[in-house]
C-alpha cells in the first residue's frame, strides 16, 4: 500500500475489541501494534473489564458484545450501548476517524449504515475488498457481500466507488472498472448482468475507464483494477478464493512433508514459501471497506489475528487522512448530475 | 476414478477431432491414447483432409467445423455436416456410445440436446463438473455453466442428476448434496437461492440426501459430495479457481526460480511440485458431462492438450459402460412421480 509516512491523524481509530472470533485478545495486540509501530492513535472499544490489559490504550466503554452470528438488523437495533455501535457512534460523532471490527459483518455494516448514515446519492453501500494480483496492484472486488440481490444502476454506482478506492487506496490512477460475468462479450451472461452491462456502457466515468466484462479466472491478474458484480456472486466468488488457496496451501505443505528429502528442501525454501503464503493470505490486506457510508469503516475477517488487525488499522487511518469519503462524495454527487 | 478393467465397449467413443484450441493433432494423439493404452474403441469426426495422420483410427468424415467463438445455437442449425453435429448424431444413432469435444461450449451443448434430446423430464440440462478435493473424492459442481438464469425447481433436478453422476463416477454411494449460497443458514442468500433452499429441502432424495447450504470456501473440501448452484454462479466460480490455481502456482514458480539456493531446492521438490499441479489441474479430470440429454456428451476445456483428452475419452467410455443415461432417467422419473 502507499502507506509509510507516519500518520498525521489527530482523531483515533476506533477499534472493536470485542468482535472477531479471537477477541479481545488478538484485536488488542494488533491494535496497540498500529500505534506503537505506526504511530496511529487508537481507542479500543468495548467492556472495561475485558479490556484491562491494553498497554495504555484508552477505551471507550460499551457494556455490550454483538455475537457474531446474532441476527445483524435487530441486534443493532437492540444492542444500543454494544462495542460495534458505539464505534460507528464515535465517528459520526467526530470522535474517531474511523472504525475498525473483525465481529458480526452484517451488525458492522448495520452500525456503520444506522449510525453514520448514507452519503447523498448513495442507493446502496457495497462492501470493496483486495484480491490479490501476483506482481502487479490488488483488484478491488466489489459487492462483496452486503447486498445479496441489486439492480443493475446499484453496480454503476459500486464502479464509480470502487475506482475512487483503487485511487485513495492502491494509487491507481485512471482505474480500469470491469463488470464480472462469464464471457467476455456484452451479449454473454444473466439477464441480470447484460443489463448491468448496458448501464454501465453507459455511464460517465470521470478519472477511470470501464473496459467490459472480465471472467472469475482474471480476478487475481493485472488485467483489470475494479471488479463490480452483485454482492451474492462477489462473496461467493471471494470464498472460493479463499478456500482455494487454503486447499492448495494445505495440499503443498502436506506434499512436502511425505518425503524426508522434500521436507529438507522445504525448508530451504521457508522465505519463498513465507512470502507466498504473505501475498495470498487476506491478513496481509487488513479487510474490506464499506464504501458509501459517511465515515470510514473497515470489516476484517472473523478469523483475524493480530497482524490482520494492525494491517486494518493502518488502512483505516489511510483512508481517513485520505479523505476517501470526501472523494467518494464527489465522485456520487458528480456521477448523478449528469 | 474408478477406472481400472479394461473397457469393454462395443460403440466407439466419437472425438470431435476438430474442436479445442489445440485442433487436431493435440485431440487426435490423446483419442490415439485412449484407444492404445486403455482398449477404448475411438471414432475421430472431422475432415479426412485434416485427419491424415491417425494411427489407424477411424474417421467419421464431416466436412464444416464450428469456430470456438461461434453463435451456438444458428451454428448448430446451420452447419448440418460440421463435426459437432455429426458426432451428436452418431450417439442418437446407436453408431457411438458418448462423444466428446473440447470445441465451441454452447455448439457442443446445442448439438447434444438437438440431436440427442432432453431425457424424459428433464427441465434443463446441466454442466457437472468435478473440482479435486486433497485427500478426498472430488466434489461435483453443476450447473457450470449451461443454464446463466435458473428456476429454483431446475436446481432440486441438477441435485438429483448430480448425485447420480457422483455415484457412477467416483462411487460415492450416498452422495450428499449441497446449494451454493454465502452462509449454511437457510436464510442466507439472495431471494433465489432462498427459494431453491426451501425446494431443495422439500424434495425427496433417493440415493442421496440434502445437507443445505455450503459456501465457496468448502467446494474443494470433503465436506460435500455435489454442489448445485445457477450457471452464471456456478461459472463464476469456476473459473475463479481455475485463475486462483494458474495464479498461484505462477506465484509460486517465480518466488522459487529467486535464489539460487531455492531453485537448487525448488529442483528436488520436483515429484511433490508435479504431483500438486497434476491434483490440481483441470486436465487431469478431462472435462466435464452435461447432464440430461440422451446420451454421453463430455465437454473438454476449450485449452486441451492431448492427456485431457484421453481422461475425457476414458470418463466417456466409462460413463456410457455404467449406464449412466439409464440412471440419469431412472433417477428423474423418480422424482417427477412423487
Amino acid at each position: 500500500m502507499r502507506h509509510n509516512a507516519p500518520m498525521s491523524l489527530s482523531l483515533p481509530v476506533a477499534v472493536d475489541a470485542m468482535g472477531g472470533d479471537f477477541a479481545p485478545d488478538e484485536i488488542v495486540a494488533g491494535a496497540l501494534r498500529a500505534h506503537e509501530e505506526h504511530g496511529i492513535p487508537v481507542v479500543l472499544v468495548g467492556r472495561p473489564e475485558d479490556l484491562t490489559d491494553t498497554g495504555g490504550l484508552e477505551v471507550l466503554p460499551a457494556s455490550q458484545v454483538i455475537a457474531m452470528d446474532a441476527d445483524p438488523g435487530s441486534s443493532v437495533r437492540k444492542m444500543k450501548d454494544s462495542s460495534l455501535v458505539r464505534a460507528a457512534e464515535a465517528v459520526r460523532d467526530g470522535a474517531a476517524s474511523a472504525m475498525v471490527s473483525a465481529g458480526n459483518t452484517g451488525a458492522t455494516m448495520a452500525s456503520a449504515l444506522l449510525r453514520m448514515g448514507r452519503i447523498k446519492g448513495v442507493s446502496r453501500p457495497a462492501i470493496a475488498t483486495l484480491l490479490p494480483s501476483p506482481g502487479g496492484t490488488p483488484t478491488v472486488l466489489l459487492d462483496a457481500g452486503a447486498n445479496s440481490e441489486c439492480s443493475p444502476s446499484w453496480l454503476v454506482q459500486f464502479g464509480q466507488m470502487g475506482a475512487v478506492f483503487s485511487r485513495d487506496r492502491l494509487g491507481v490512477d485512471v482505474p480500469r472498472v470491469a463488470l464480472l460475468s462469464i464471457g467476455e462479450e456484452p451479449g454473454k451472461g444473466s439477464p441480470f448482468v447484460k443489463e448491468a452491462h448496458a448501464a454501465m456502457a453507459e455511464a460517465s466515468w470521470t478519472g477511470a475507464s470501464f473496459i467490459g466484462n472480465v471472467e472469475g479466472r482474471d480476478l487475481l491478474t493485472d488485467a483489470v483494477d475494479v471488479v463490480v458484480t452483485d454482492g451474492f456472486t462477489g462473496n461467493v466468488a471471494l470464498k472460493t478464493l479463499e478456500g482455494a488457496m487454503k486447499s492448495l496451501m494445505a495440499a503443498l505443505l502436506t506434499s512436502l512433508g511425505e518425503r524426508p528429502e522434500a521436507a529438507a528442501a522445504a525448508q530451504m525454501l521457508g522465505p519463498e514459501l513465507d512470502g507466498l503464503y504473505r501475498q495470498f493470505h487476506p491478513d496481509t490486506y487488513g479487510g474490506a471497506m464499506l464504501l458509501g457510508v459517511r465515515g470510514v469503516c473497515m470489516i476484517s475477517h472473523g478469523s483475524s489475528r493480530s497482524l490482520a488487525v494492525e494491517n486494518a488499522v493502518r488502512a483505516a487511518a489511510e483512508m481517513a487522512e485520505a479523505d476517501v469519503v470526501g472523494h467518494l462524495t464527489e465522485a456520487v454527487a458528480d456521477a448523478n448530475s449528469d
